[in-house]
């Protein structure tokens, strides 16, 4: 990692920024692929899994009997897991139903809003070396509790044309009512469209590469809704000399696994504590499977000293990451001064891991400075809150007159007739 | 008005389509803008007012001296006006902050959600004939009660350089810190990435023509959040026996007299009430002043006659109406079947106009199927929610095997050692 001791304001702006992915380089390839399965449906599909994937799938849905051979696949201890994992991210997610609330604003008008299921939605899962099936669990279980109607599944398979029995399982105990075969931008704009197989869906989610997320961008402006828009994984570490230099070291190490363009941040209030995070890295790093990822992460990571803690929050509140870790005694004090950051973990025992996977929370969050302006996923993401009003006679007449006032005001006539001629109404009754 | 009558399922994909709008002959042109704007700032605000808008204001800033006589100017009626609306927008909207939360998802392992402001909106409000003065407080209520930091408005001036005094005073009492008169693809450029004098802003909010629209698309590509993407406005109205035809015609009207391009839908379960609804329409039409404009919606507009109000509900959700009006005395009955809507009107005093001024509820709605997938504007518009999460040691330990399972089966060694580590460290001590 770089160290940076006490550098100026003036340089805030170059240290808060991300590398720039060249979207447009991306732009043509994306467009053809997308265009192409809105054109040709499966048969696309097909194709681009034996130009892309190397072997296309028989039959692009799951099959029960795959469903079935999964759950007997699984070792007892993972689906263990993925049970707890669940209970506490159903618990969270579960807590955030809102209640409806109607509020009477005057006499007679009452207000209030109904949540209400985005009726079909579609989740994406990457494929590459490592099954993503926590992924499966933090956005199957807000689409259930939500009580979407259809949530279709898309992941690609590997080179057996299987798809790993965790992620079959947690699509199975979240939910998911279809699973299909594919990946990449091909499989964004399958759930965009709709083909043969995959039905249309009106919200996407799901992490991915660079061609999933162009795709989604482009979709969106085709009228179909996404989560948020994905870039590397990030996380900002602040450290005071309460904390256990080994701790830190380890979450460092954490994100930097992820891959080699995960962003890495350390800011610190003393540069001797940052020189013994950083030689605790060193040591860790050793026997890390990854470690050659985690290296070329590391490589491109910022340690950066600071004149305090007030200091530390401040140029976090720039970066807006997706994890912020609070790794001091004092965690909770600084709660108030944290305006941007997807979601934050206080004190020594709240490692970031703890979020990726058990404690709750969704792992799906604002990176690359969308923090903000966005929130991570949760049950909002979900559902649609509808407004509703119903006014009496007494609560029409009474705000009557404002509304035909500023309605003349905008010189629309027939919106204040529409209140005079109710209210004539009474006159004439 | 065009009347089907019991048009067949097989052409329900038909009748619920909007037009079609040819965003790729606009896309050159509003690409054109916006990097102009971002190239050369306020020189390139200033040149387009001269070409788009005939005058360049002499500032572009709104001075304090503008503000005071827009207090004067503004007759005592329709300050009132704009005062109560203000109290029950403000009521509902501050109705809808969250309380947090805090979830023990497992002993020693809590969660919450904490809002916190986007610091810096841009809302933008159109020119054109009249002055949406009812959308500043639409926009700048919700904003104020967030508590953003920074609320700039961009509106374009009038043929003199001025902009409406009643624009300037819901401005000033939602607490809109800086007011710009620019408008255009080039206001929307200039809150997106900042000029010498209007500050870049972090999401845009505002309805407004093809080239705003577009221009928001775009700068979305660019990581700038925007509300929802605007189309023209619609109505769907669901009409039975027990409604009062002259009212169902004057909601047809208000939303006519929008714009040629409004879309306006009438849903009957009977033929004769069509009639005498469409018969009303036209002798209301003669006196209003929009006439013109109404007439042209009207010509492309839908009178449907389905089976039986259950159909209606359902071609209603698959229209997915920006404003839905229920004018049945059994309205309350039908709110479980609604699924796909923006705002809804129950029975015959909730007239729309009631809800686009007064009632309390917030008129920037998802339009052209939109909401399907998105909510209309609320307080949740102008917040993030941040999670977070606080572990004890004996949280993390009863969690910890789950986490280190997990991330051991995705192949994350160092996300199960940000665990083990943290774990050791108590059997040690």
């Amino acid at each position: 990692m770089k160290v940076y001791n006490n550098p100026g304001r003036n340089q805030w702006a170059d240290l808060v920024r991300r590398p720039v992915i060249d979207k447009e380089s991306l732009s043509k390839t994306v467009e053809n692929i997308v265009k192409t399965v809105q054109q040709e449906g499966d048969a696309a599909l097909l194709r681009f899994a034996i130009l892309f994937d190397v072997s296309a799938p028989e039959n692009i849905a799951v099959s029960d009997g795959e469903m079935l051979q999964a759950d007997a696949l699984l070792s007892p201890g993972l689906k263990d897991a993925i049970n707890s994992a669940y209970t506490n991210i159903y618990a969270f997610h579960n807590a955030q139903r809102e209640p409806e609330k109607i509020i009477e604003t005057a006499p007679g008008v009452r207000c209030w809003r109904k949540s209400s299921a985005i009726e079909k939605v579609g989740l994406y899962i990457p494929g590459g070396s490592a099954p993503l099936f926590s992924t499966v669990l933090m956005l199957g279980i807000p689409a259930q509790i939500a009580g979407c109607r259809e949530i279709v599944l898309c992941t690609p398979p590997d080179r057996n044309g299987k798809i790993h029995p965790a992620i079959l399982y947690a699509a199975r105990i979240t939910g998911v009512t279809k699973i299909f075969k594919t990946g990449g931008a091909q499989a964004i704009a399958a759930m965009a469209y709709g083909t043969e197989t995959i039905p249309k869906v009106y919200k996407i989610f799901g992490p991915g590469n660079q061609y999933v997320t162009k795709a989604k961008e482009w979709v969106q402006q085709d009228g179909v809704a996404i989560d948020i828009p994905a870039g590397p994984s990030e996380v900002l570490v602040i450290a005071d000399k309460t904390c256990n230099p080994d701790f830190v070291a380890a979450d460092l190490l954490s994100q930097a696994e992820h891959g080699a363009d995960s962003q890495v941040i350390l800011l610190c209030d003393n540069l001797p504590l940052v020189e013994r995070c950083l030689r605790e890295v060193e040591t860790q790093l050793e026997n890390l499977p990854r470690k050659t990822i985690a290296l070329k992460a590391l490589s491109l990571s910022k340690a950066i000293v600071l004149g305090s803690l007030d200091e530390c929050l401040e140029f976090s509140n720039e970066y807006a990451p997706e994890h912020l870790i609070l790794a001091s005694e004092n965690a909770s004090n600084l709660i108030p001064q944290i305006v941007n950051a997807g979601s934050v973990f206080l004190g020594k025992y709240s490692c970031e891991s703890a979020g990726d996977y058990a404690s709750g929370t969704n792992h799906t969050l604002p990176t690359n400075g969308y923090a903000m302006s966005c929130s991570g996923v949760s049950l909002d993401s979900f559902v649609k809150k509808i407004t509703f009003q119903e006014l009496s006679r007494e609560g029409l007449e009474i705000i009557g007159k404002t509304v035909q006032t500023m309605a003349r005001a905008e010189e629309l006539a027939a919106h204040a007739n529409a209140v005079s001629i109710r209210i004539k109404e009474k006159n004439n009754g």
